[in-house]
């Protein structure tokens, strides 16, 4: 239903953290006709998509896709494992781990280990919490709403050692930083089809270890729609299909995402995205223009976001709402962040243009607002980053 | 990722109880661009949806629109009320009455009111459980693997007097065929995208009633992604949003098929499906193949699907596998109905000479298989049917 209104959303650059600009490729995949859900036509494509993500996850686990959002995969592996009242370790540094933790209240006994909204996690107290023992640990490895990256690799080898089930929200990073769930030991990995991969929202891909899958065995069934057991006994059939009629356009646009994704490499793909965001870090370095998340030694910015703090005397929505007037979407913050930080997506198929676009309608905002005396120093400074690409 | 190999699936007649063919201008409307799901540009397309199915389902309660299947949609209505082993009575007489009672077993404390699959509904023994009191009870309108309408208007009545909550699948009824929500005392209904409405498969629509919202307040949380508190919450905001991120372009495409059920105006649209769905009784009638579900004075044959007993000495199975090729999807039986049945779906945008054409390629597999001497008989039952339309 296009009016004139809306028409300028096909100009609109979207730099959020997801949903992120969808290639006219992928686009066009979902104009195909729906098929039966129960045919090889529909296994064909859940297997080929299934194949590719086993690559990215650096996985040999079992890999399921969920018509839903990330969060119906974080439900589905917290409620999975943990439905008889287990306790569970939920490591919160920022919205999504703040998520992680509602849902351990909800089907677990909830051990919760915060940490303030953009604060690293330390893994002292982390340790601290395992020794006492519990059946498994949620990380949220790029925490979106803070822009930091958090010590998966860490805490997967710590979780081993006090045998908790390593649960990992990857949402944010899995398809466009490094992401080893074998070898960091991450026993349920799952993602977001709308951020790195630039496939449309409405999707999560889940992975889940031998040892995840023994712990399901031994619960008592709490989940239904994202009930992980369904998805295996559905998935493991000769004809691999969804326990539930899956979205089918959906499948279709992640298919053909994950065609781009393997056609660009993931090493290739890494480069880029940790490129592009160091080169907003350093447009912000600048202009003056402090991150919002404290590092220590375990801890590193996201390369897929950057949380940046709001300048004096300038409240980050507005920033935000004169971005979109002039055609690029940013995300303010959230909740309690609000209008104290803006943040930039490079999630996705974004190009080194579409980041420097980005800038440059940054600084002509920073401009107009009197925070700096002339644009050219961000554009500048993020150019020296982007000419190694 | 087309190949020689599925190209023909664009020349495919879909004929199955869902998904369902999508017109092309709703699979086109899935090619616009992603957009903040937090934006009023969204909350405009959401606002759109909701208002054009209140007046499908004919009720003025409030109505979500959920990312996921008709599933997800019965999960959120029984989880959400009967979260903490309040009684629930789960009337079954099919494969999605069964997935009521596997629900209400998660949720509450079941109490099953079984019925072999294909039999009516007796409401007499609806009345003796109701009498034992109840939270709620839930009823699956059109049991589409039985291809049997069962009594929703009376089935309310009864929950009303009894007080208890009445909880309605109208997965495969609402948007095809008459449902009257507000005058059937119906507090929860259900409705699937890729059925009636003809979109693609992936959303549920869920209606919820202000004695079901009372209900829900009183209630231990027990969901998260499908939780309808939460769902009500964000629906509420003066910019309505969904808790979590939503399929975009599969509210896209639901908004334009709302679009086109406006433009045939239901009572058209009511009128064509029961015209459809009658020739094809007509022509089954005409080629000596029975119904496959038992009528009472309370259920009726469905509107939008037909179930057919296999003839003798055919598989239904075969049957559908020989329609397959003949380039007509048609379904067969589901679990203990595999091979014994085989349905015709009339669902959505279907025409009659949609409808006629499966009929004539049904003819041309019956009389292979040796069944009919000659074809004709089947397709002349069926026009003066569908002369009438």
């Amino acid at each position: 239903m296009w009016s004139i209104k809306n028409m300028d959303l096909e100009d609109t650059l979207l730099m959020m953290p997801g949903p992120v600009s969808v290639a006219p490729r992928v686009l066009r995949a979902m104009s195909k006709p729906m098929i039966n859900h129960r045919s090889a036509e529909f296994a064909g494509i859940y297997t080929d998509c299934r194949g590719i993500l086993a690559d990215v996850f650096q996985t040999k686990n079992d890999i399921f896709l969920l018509s839903g959002s990330g969060t119906a995969g974080m439900e589905a592996a917290v409620g999975s494992v943990a439905g008889s009242g287990e306790k569970v370790i939920a490591i919160e540094n920022g919205k999504f781990g703040e998520r992680f933790k509602d849902l351990a209240a909800l089907y677990a006994e909830l051990v919760p280990l915060e940490f303030e909204w953009g604060l690293p996690v330390d893994l002292e107290k982390v340790k601290e919490k395992l020794e006492e023992g519990a059946k498994a640990i949620t990380l949220v490895h790029n925490e979106t709403s803070a822009g930091i990256m958090n010590p998966a690799a860490e805490i997967g080898k710590l979780a081993k050692k006090y045998d908790a089930l390593f649960i990992m929200d990857g949402v944010t990073s899995l398809g466009g930083d490094e992401v080893k769930v074998d070898e960091w030991g991450v026993d349920i990995a799952i993602v977001g089809s709308q951020k790195c991969f630039a496939a449309p929202p409405g999707m999560a891909a889940v992975s889940v270890s031998e040892k995840a899958f023994e712990a399901m065995n031994c619960m008592k069934k709490r989940l239904y729609y994202n009930d992980l057991k369904a998805y295996k006994k559905s998935g493991d059939k000769p004809r691999p299909e969804t326990p539930y009629t899956p979205a089918i356009p959906l499948f279709y646009a992640l298919q053909e995402a994950l065609h781009i994704v393997k056609e660009e490499g993931m090493e290739a793909r890494i480069k880029r995205h940790r490129t592009l965001s160091e080169a907003v870090r350093a447009a912000a370095g600048a202009l003056n223009i402090e991150m919002f998340p404290q590092l220590n030694e375990y801890s590193q910015y996201s390369n897929t976001i950057t949380a940046l703090k709001s300048p004096a005397g300038i409240d980050g929505e507005d920033i935000k709402n004169d971005m979109k007037k002039r055609g690029v979407i940013i995300a303010g913050g959230q909740e309690r962040l609000k209008s104290k930080i803006f943040r930039i997506g490079n999630m996705g198929n974004v190009t080194a243009r579409d980041v420097l676009s980005t800038i440059q309608q940054l600084e002509i905002v920073l401009h107009k607002h009197g925070y700096i005396d002339s644009v050219g120093a961000g554009t500048e400074a993020a150019t020296r980053v982007i000419d190694r690409l």
